[in-house]
């Protein structure tokens, strides 16, 4: 079973790409196949998006499912008027936030909305060029700027946490990988030593950490199953005798990895 | 006018804070207070987030507004019972969704919801290590393998597009800085002139630029007006001359300048 799905909005199709991939994700039985139309923000390209909801219409057989933040009302009436079944983010809610907050919406008022918040965001920007410099054990002077130093064996995922951390709550985050040497030692290495308090540990099941391994390099020791057992063994008991937190990451998304360790480390995301 | 808004997940809270995000940015003249309560996965999270709910209100005078993606029935139930005004993803959709795709929701039956596709999923780490490896006009004999190579002078907004293209989309971006040698010359640095078809240029309004670069050396010969000028001049003029798409950055957040890039370039974005 295939249903065509379109993500619409007049600005990036984020929001509705959120919103709706979450809705489907339901649904587990069924096949999406998934378009986004951004930027559709003037009549003829709401008028385009018909057709191509109607194309589908006419391949799949079924009507296509549409998640739409569209603001625009006179965008919105077109869109209503395709064979879809609309989900319309800013109907289903507008209205009642109107009543609890006792005013207009900027959409009821004709303002355009004030999605994306201006300009690059200096303390995302700042945060994101802090996790490159201080990437896989660079950088380990600037620690002392740290909101947070990730520490874990190579591929536990510590870089794409970094980078989300910064992109998404403009948390500095820099990464340290423990090598073999430095598992090797009683205690911590003496580079982290006197950040313990920032320290937050990245662990995996050994079979996951193989495979992840073997992608990067088949066959070899650094990949064997045996190796990566030893490894996790002694960074596990390293965080527990150095009394750093840590994280499973076997089965998470960057998305899980990084919430999880904003909350449990109780960190202090940017203004957003 | 100031009310509190909490934003209430079984998980990493993230659409839950992107659906409530939008929803929000069309009541600009009231000041929100946000709270993200991630993770509540059982009873006694739940109630523990009604107490904050209750105490909000105390403290506001108002009714806190709530976004909610709680997916388990009993979990809703008590938080419908807080006395905040909830705005629940599910309830507004999940109705109309079962109807139009004639079958129950995993909710319905009482499985667990399938968010975050598990694991890190490998395209979205490569697409990050290449965005770092080929950062700043490093790895450039790479740029064969790169999906798109971001151009533009210092700060014009490339690394923290690139590494969003990579994050969010799995596009492999590589970014090539516009030095004034680079300006000098006439036509493409050879660099970058076998790869022409892969180019995407960042511009900037001048005084925004300077503004930016003002920040990172004040005072400077680099941040000075004049010289913004002449660069944004002359790389503009080099991506007119040989036929590079380009786009001005100027107002644009990271996601609307990666998602305009993702469009404009027509690039095929990881499978999600």
């Amino acid at each position: 079973m295939k249903r065509t799905v379109f993500f619409v909005s007049d600005h990036t199709a984020i929001t509705a790409e959120t919103f709706g991939r979450s809705l489907l994700s339901q649904f587990e039985t069924v096949t999406f196949e998934r378009v986004t139309q951004p930027f559709v923000d003037c009549e003829a390209k709401a008028i385009d998006t018909c057709r191509r909801i109607a194309d589908a219409f006419a391949r799949d057989g079924q009507a296509p499912l549409v998640f739409s933040t569209l603001t625009d009302d006179h965008l919105r009436q077109i869109l209503e008027c395709s064979e879809a079944v609309v989900f319309d983010l800013f109907e289903a809610f507008l209205d009642r936030m109107e009543t609890a907050l006792g005013q207009p919406s900027a959409q009821a008022i004709g303002r355009a909305h004030g999605l994306g918040n201006a300009a690059l965001g200096r303390g995302r920007v700042e945060a994101l060029r802090f996790a490159i410099d201080c990437d896989d054990g660079i950088g380990v002077d600037a620690y002392d700027k740290a909101d947070i130093i990730l520490v874990g064996v190579s591929r536990s995922g510590k870089t794409p946490a970094s980078l989300f951390l910064a992109l998404h709550y403009g948390i500095k985050a820099a990464n340290y990988p423990l090598t073999e040497e430095d598992l090797n030692l009683s205690g911590l290495p003496s580079n982290l030593r006197k950040h313990r308090e920032r320290l937050f540990g990245l662990t995996m099941n050994p079979e996951r950490l193989h495979q992840l391994r073997e992608e990067r390099r088949p066959g070899s020791r650094y990949a064997s199953l045996e190796q990566c057992r030893n490894e996790i063994r002694a960074a596990d008991g390293l965080f527990q005798a150095a009394g750093i937190p840590y994280l499973d990451t076997s089965t998470m998304s960057v998305e899980e990895i990084a919430a999880n360790i904003l909350h449990r480390a109780g960190l202090q995301r940017m203004r957003w």
